[in-house]
């Protein structure tokens, strides 16, 4: 019989950060582990996912009914997603050995209940090995629920995605043009070697924001209007494309990069919601959780079969376990480039 | 057998305006009228209806398909609402000496399609002889597809209208509380006065934007947030409703007072279109005029039994056929208070 580890290092929150994070924000602590009842499994995390979300679920003043995951309370240790590795189960769904992505936390381990597990983590060869926290986390499942529960799109769509250079926005491009196999597709990138990049991922055209004349670029590239709007930016180029949405068109809204600081957005075409009753409409990965098993399996199918490439790409950063905070705070220091996740050593 | 009109005066439009209206953009010309065919009647309008939408009929810039109702070309008579009286009949729904209400135009007389009729004129005792035109035309059409259609309020909804005071907004009030049975109905309205109209109208609370803890005051008013936000203004007060609204709630926009002439509206909380999965979509009342009959028999009927008022009150102005432009013109001068028709001499 192997044993068991009794306790572990846990990163909690202790104060609550009203601004920026300083070295008072978390504390580590050593706290004993509970014993495993049925449907428990103790777990132990390898790789950690670092998202700046995080940074919103450790806001007290917001109401929780707001967040889109459970608040990180004053005390509690910091919620992360991740891979682990499955210590020891009680659950008829795990076992021992396994490893499994899931929700996580900043702890050496930890017992938690099996639906925090949510998937055996996947292994594709010629693919990250993390793969389960990036492509197939986050950003596949967002692009995947995003074209065929939030857009619908189908063959005969003209879709614009903004965006289409970051991860999501070029997985949509991809799903879009390679698997649904829309009618047009229209990217939005900034600068000619991104554009050139997205036309080689199987969009139409792109459209390089950079460029004085984009806004009359893309108008002369939807003679007959989009039929969806995929917005990952917001801002400027969501106002741009108001009047260039058809008429009960649609218009997934992802990400709102200008404005989650609070800064002012503004737009000079609203109306246009008016006079063609367009249809918006906001995406959180979260309401689809449910599903990710069949999103996993088909973009991991879609992988294997060479039919569309993951991109983005992570930057894994080997960690010790006092370090996990300094890491983390890499994302709100511009210091990484793709995912960011944190390896524990 | 009476004899019939074979010419009439007509105002057409002489030079699509790029700017403001000048004496030369109209023409007064008389033109003769074509012979009757099988399903056309010959119409004489009483009453014309005056609307801001008819400027930008007007613009010849604008793709057609964008415009919610058929643009008015060069030469072409200038479209309006209107009630006219049938002189002459070729159509099995309509005969003569009938009063209808439909699309016309600034002209004496007139062969149309039958399909440009929409109902018989209303007439309900104690009430306005043009109310086909005010509160049984748009404003009552508006908010009776916004209630029912778009916002499909129930009894356990709580819902927010912003121009409340206003003829629409005043009108989903009542319809919302007391044909509904909302569970809550807020408005917002600017000034004491008008808010206690509001309350009087049906709301249980009335929130005055003119105060400087208007914010606040809604926000207290929704502890468990709003399902439904009816949004008459747009601009800030849409704003500060986004955080307001629970998730998965619906805003539908009516309205967009601040951006009709392209300012640019500012948006510091968008990003609850994400967080919160908001659904937001336009309302025209132009897609649901297939079913103004059934609107306007029900709309008719509250008002006779005293369930609901009207509202929003009219300007009734008398015209002589060469002034029609004239009376047009106060609507952009600010000259009219209420709903601004012109009586025909």
């Amino acid at each position: 019989m192997s044993s068991h580890p009794t306790t572990s290092r846990v990163w909690t929150l202790a104060e609550p950060p009203t601004g920026p994070i300083t070295s008072s924000t978390f504390s580590l602590e050593t706290q004993d582990l509970p014993e495993l009842k049925d449907g428990q499994v103790l777990v132990q995390p390898t790789h950690l996912s670092n998202d700046p979300a995080q940074r919103t679920w450790m806001d007290g003043d917001t109401d929780p009914r707001r967040l889109y995951a459970p608040p990180i309370l004053k005390g509690q240790s910091v919620t992360a997603g991740g891979i682990a590795k499955v210590i020891k189960s009680k659950s008829s769904k795990w076992k021992e050995g396994q490893e499994v992505s899931g929700t996580f936390g900043w702890y050496e381990y930890a017992v938690v209940d099996e639906s925090q597990i949510q998937s055996e983590a996947i292994k594709i060869p010629g693919q990250s090995p993390v793969i389960s926290l990036s492509f197939l986390g986050g950003i596949g499942l967002t692009a995947y629920f995003g074209v065929f529960d939030v857009c619908k799109l189908e063959k005969d769509s003209v879709v614009v995605v903004s965006g289409a250079a970051g991860a999501v926005g070029s997985t949509v491009v991809q799903i879009a043009k390679k698997v649904v196999g829309c009618k047009k597709v229209i990217g939005i990138a900034g600068g000619k070697e991104k554009c050139d990049w997205v036309k080689s991922l199987g969009a139409d055209e792109c459209v390089d924001y950079k460029s004085s004349s984009y806004a009359k670029d893309l108008k002369d590239l939807l003679p007959d209007y989009a039929d969806v709007y995929f917005d990952n930016v917001g801002g400027e180029i969501l106002d741009v494309m108001l009047p260039l949405v058809k008429r009960y068109g649609k218009i997934a809204v992802c990400g709102s990069i200008a404005n989650y600081n609070g800064e002012p957005m503004k737009l000079k075409n609203w109306r246009e919601v008016i006079y063609n009753r367009l249809h918006i409409q906001g995406l959180i990965i979260f309401d689809y959780l449910d599903r990710a098993g069949q999103a996993i399996s088909d973009l991991s199918g879609w992988i294997k079969d060479g039919k569309i490439e993951t991109t983005g790409g992570e930057m894994i950063v080997d960690t010790k376990f006092e370090d996990i905070p300094a890491t983390w705070q890499m994302l709100f220091e511009g210091g990484n480039k793709g995912k960011l996740i944190t390896k524990l050593q």
